[in-house]
């Protein structure tokens, strides 16, 4: 346990579910916490009801017989000073405000009754996540607060000052394999704010790899510094929302945040050696570029399939995405010449197996000879269904052993699955099969894309952070 | 019917299979001819064969006892100067050759062979499409190179060096609702070349976006001026490819083309007025675009819908894509006062709704101002499946209607069904209520797309041009 203010409060024996309901958002907090493992105490709170999902509901918090670390409040913003009350009473560490309606209404009397809950929470030493955000995801801890979010923990942590922004990326993540130490909505940031949250990711052993979506800073004086020292310890990836006037208009109405210039920001970013993308997709593929593959430096890629046109543009897009698509190393070509493989002196890299004709021995020779081949830093692959004509029986398991073997030299190996490819075919039994070979190689910790920008995007990124690292 | 020497050609009343088997690529030719619904009479020509797919096979295209008028060839490179003969001989109007192993090869024997072959067609009027490529797709005339390919004709009209590129945005972009007028991969180029086929595209009636895949240029005196007649009667959209290094050796092996300078390319295509992107990804969100939006010449943008995190980068990729994502136009806001929206002050520009929380009537009131605000030249809405809690019973088409209305006001309407937010519910009911939507929305003609970023270039893009035609 670190002796950060946060380690505490997101350790809670018992939670204490305010405004909790048999309906609405408050019995959205609470069934996640039964469903999800929590097993630690919980008290749904709210003077209409006795009993609340199968546990007795108290009126009050300070109504609950037992000791209440930690309270979520989805009760309205009118009735936070009272629950700050009754939280001191009761001893409460910490409190997250779902509650919203404060200052990113723009309404005077709504922001000066965020700065009094503020005052009076200080005073009693209790310490508040958000207000008007989704709070925690702790899967070790069985702490979600969307059903049927993954419960296997990870090593991806996850600061967003928008709470939908978690439950996107947490979904969409998961789909590729990433899984989480803990995420952390955190919304207007009133006490704890980003540079808190970036500090305890900083030195929290669980996590291994930062994402932060941001939209504007409480604390900017020492945001530089937390973001250098999150840096400089492990890979962090943000997302700047609010980077247009449109955009940063937005952010007032959604957190209350002044979005700041983009030019200051990305000086600011790119000197602290955080890494800067657009859009959360991106942040996403380097979660699963970061999850799964060994550090990489060198920009040598090699290209393994492919076919035609789509050779000749995934050149292309990795060359622009950064990376170099060497010509084919001169001993490979010879050693291929040796063995008597019949496009030895046609293939090239990209090397475009189309033109070997269904040969799949004098294709597999090529890919394994390249990936074996020290000039060739990173790897990419295209991943291949029985894209028609399954021949039976078909063994998903064998098909995937191909793959799995070009993992296993050690160095970054990329996987491009062209699931928009798959769809196209209408063909429930080819669906079901590229499905089943998608999700078992995701299962086994490979770096799957569904496009070779994406891939190539991705592997880039990720050898710019270890280079700069060297 | 038009003069170019193309359109006979592309109108035969009888084709022969040359190679044509029971198995392998040959077959391949056949039987999508048979099954796709081409009316004219098919001939299966291989001399091992007295009949192939239920036809009676012929020895040689002269042996056949009416007229051919059209030949497809997958023989072997060797044999096709004795094709050539055999073909004059019966009067044959075009060739396609699938046959390969030519000038592509880098080989000196296999590029002389390719240059008799034209020299003998010249001779006899014989033309070519090809070598080394797909040849035609036609499905207003029942010709296919695939079995499935949609047999529904429509306005888009490609033309690619790669028949895997066909093959592959053909699949793709008919997913979206996209229909083809005729599509040609032309392989080598050694008779027709890339002008030819864009001149005809441009005279041709029946197409009326013109997308094109290229590698290099066999004419490039007249490429200029052939690229810039069509661009200028209707939208042409390229994707170049070879472009870096490993790209431009790779066309060399692919299609035997010099892909030459990227900046000298740039230049000529944005003088012509074509459309330049970099993936077959952007070309088919453009024929999206044009195939289903009405021509729009202001960039000022209403968003509707999203939420949270998601408005806010909304509102930044729409910006960064070149739209302009102005304020909500002050007289919607006190248009809304007047009617007691409840939001009135909070809602903005994007108009994130879940600022609602759930007040359906207030949402919607909203967006309909919008759509129909002159402020606005273009719209971009999100379209919501049930998310979750399906309410029961829930009509499929009761819940477009709201999606369509926004689309009755003459303005373009992009709308983004993010796909991979639905992939992450492990509901099977609710993945199948969203695939419906997602159909049913594209078969209704409307432009959807799965990201933002994606609906925001291709709109920005389609505004580009007709603001070029103004």
């Amino acid at each position: 346990m670190s002796n950060h203010p946060l380690e505490e409060i997101l350790h809670p024996k018992s939670i204490a579910v305010v405004g909790a309901s048999d309906t609405g958002r408050g019995g959205g907090f609470l069934t996640p916490l039964q469903n999800q493992g929590f097993k630690g105490k919980i008290y749904p709170v709210n003077p209409k009801y006795n009993e609340i999902g199968g546990l007795p509901a108290y009126p009050r918090v300070s109504a609950i017989p037992g000791p209440v670390d930690y309270v979520i409040s989805s009760i309205p913003a009118q009735q936070v000073l009272d629950l700050v009350e009754d939280c001191a009473q009761k001893g409460v560490k910490g409190l997250h405000l779902f509650t919203a309606r404060f200052s990113e209404t723009g309404r005077k009397d709504a922001a000066d009754l965020e700065i009094e809950i503020l005052r009076r929470a200080r005073k009693y030493g209790l310490r508040i996540i958000g207000p008007n955000c989704m709070g925690v995801y702790y899967p070790k801890e069985g702490i979600a607060f969307n059903d049927g979010m993954p419960m296997e923990p990870g090593k991806a942590g996850l600061i967003s000052q928008s709470g939908q922004v978690v439950g996107e990326i947490v979904s969409i993540a998961s789909q590729q394999g990433v899984r989480f130490s803990k995420a952390i909505s955190y919304g207007n940031a009133l006490d704890f704010n980003e540079c808190d949250y970036l500090d305890y990711f900083a030195q929290d052993e669980e996590t291994e790899i930062i994402l932060m979506y941001i939209e504007g800073v409480r604390d900017g004086k020492r945001f530089p510094n937390s973001l250098r020292q999150a840096a400089a310890v492990k890979p962090v990836i943000i997302v700047k929302g609010g980077r247009g006037n449109a955009g940063n208009r937005a952010t007032v109405s959604h957190t209350a945040s002044m979005a700041g210039s983009q030019q200051i920001w990305q000086a600011l970013i790119r000197q602290s050696g955080a890494i800067n993308v657009n859009k959360l997709e991106d942040m996403i593929d380097l979660a699963v570029a970061f999850s799964f593959l060994p550090p990489a430096v060198g920009r040598n890629l090699a290209v393994i399939g492919g076919s035609g046109g789509s050779s000749v543009l995934a050149a292309d897009q990795c060359e622009e995405a950064g990376l170099d698509v060497i010509p084919l190393p001169r001993d490979i070509r010879e050693k291929l010449k040796e063995i008597g493989n019949p496009i030895w002196d046609w293939i090239g890299n990209p090397a475009d197996f189309s033109i070997s004709m269904g040969d799949h021995q004098a294709a597999f020779q090529i890919g394994r000879l390249m990936v074996e081949h020290p000039a060739f830093d990173v790897v990419m692959t295209f991943v291949h269904g029985p894209w028609r004509r399954t021949p039976k029986p078909f063994s998903v398991d064998d098909h995937i052993q191909q793959y799995v073997q070009i993992s296993l030299f050690g160095k970054a190996v990329v996987y491009v699955f062209q699931e928009s490819r798959m769809q196209g075919k209408n063909d429930e039994e080819l669906l079901r099969i590229s499905n089943e070979i998608k999700q078992k190689m995701i299962a086994l910790n490979l770096a799957v894309y569904p496009t070779i920008t994406r891939a190539a995007r991705a592997l880039s990124r990720m050898i710019g952070f270890y280079e700069s690292r060297k």
